[in-house]
């Protein structure tokens, strides 16, 4: 049975893994993706990757304790990607702080490496000032991290 | 001297006209402007229509009045807009009732006309409810309206 | 296993649904889904529901045949979508010509129905003239369509 | 005389000044402008400075000569802005390459940065190779480049 419900990617290990088709809406007239469009299908597999994990933004948001805003996002472009393009985006949790985290991913067409990013996402009060995450989150981050970034 | 501030268009009578450049995040792979890019041209006149006529939406939001949602939108592509296209976008009030306003909106190039819409747009409580909008606001709607549609 | 491919939805029927998850950039700051974020999730859903159907989008503009173009679209908002809401992009191929194609779509969380809407998507040639869209594309729409309206 | 073309910004020196309304489409649930948003206002202030230098993008493409591309992109996201403020985009040309130019750029509210980018464009031919830019490019922004960066 195929499900009616949206798709999340998945887990292998430490990578979550989140496959997306490009629709006229990524691209722009010179032929390829719109750079900007790499960082919603990068906020996508974020969001997807945390849920996966068991860490729910919008509980967190509806309960008034806030919500991740990124902090700083470094980014390359290596290839293109085109319309009807089947990406693959690849996210790892490589450092959790008391307020925020820091991920990376990559873009992925086949064996191709297309776009590759570290985007450092901090957890924000309602009114916009840096707060310490909620604290199951930490937890949940942990088996996502690796070995070396797991405080004793 | 030349502004820093944002440009918000003008009225010529009833018409409010709204300068617009294409740029590369508004065309798609066909290499035309994306269809759903007019909407966000048109909402952008729409709201500075609505500010240079002294109804200032984000007041109204920040006081927990209230804000416009799109309820029904018709629109009519006639011909495709392209990259560096100067577009211009003209706005004017057909209707405005208790919780709501009918626009109309053309987007032109020249002397052509582009696209065509009718927007009707409803006044919504903070909680998604259809309300009653500011009273000023009607008044400061009616020397856009036609004459016709004036109520006595 | 799971799939490292893209969700592209699944016909019930002649009825084509698509999941979509409501992200970061799908909302404004007015709490719920933008009204032009509706046309791309409608616009995902149309494109793989013609490629679930055989319809190659990109092969006909590889192939320097031609494009299909949204010509008309009127839309219904009748109840607002959130973040982290699942919705259901529900599809129907409601008639056929030579050079367009008129689809229903509605958009829907749970059992209820949030946006409503009709889109003309016309196919034209890369100057962007209207053109017979391939004749095996009327073939693979035929079984999309309800019993009345396949030409005899 | 109110123009009806559309706005594309100022030189004072060095420094190209673009104003950006935020409106609707720009921010997200969180109630601040989403953090792709940016890179979009900073897209048109970039195509607005090289148009206002005599660069004209659209003549290089329209002639098959090629186009630009992010082809890096590193952003710190100081503060938020929100629905309806005045946004200023301050852009310098800070090194000219054959085939690329480094541009910094800041989003200012009145005297406060909200964000600051380096961007990395790379001129590709047609086929997504990267290419020598155009000559008199090169010359046209001599100018605009810092004193110690221009070539003897």
């Amino acid at each position: 049975m195929t499900s009616s419900l949206p798709y999340s990617g998945h887990f292998v290990g430490r990578e979550h893994r989140f496959a997306v088709r490009v629709y006229f809406e990524d691209t722009d007239f010179s032929g390829v993706v719109y750079h900007a469009s790499y960082l919603r299908f990068m906020e996508r597999a974020r969001s997807d990757m945390l849920s996966v994990a068991g860490i729910i933004q919008s509980d967190a948001f509806a309960a008034g304790d806030g919500v991740y805003a990124v902090a700083e996002l470094n980014i390359k472009y290596l290839r293109p990607a085109h319309f009807d393009d089947a990406l693959l985006i690849v996210s790892t949790v490589e450092q959790v702080r008391a307020a925020s985290c820091l991920i990376h991913q990559r873009v992925m067409l086949g064996d191709e490496r297309l776009t590759e990013a570290t985007v450092l996402a901090a957890f924000l009060s309602p009114e916009g000032r840096p707060r310490r995450q909620p604290k199951d989150w930490i937890q949940k981050f942990t088996p996502l991290l690796p070995e070396q970034n797991i405080a004793s």
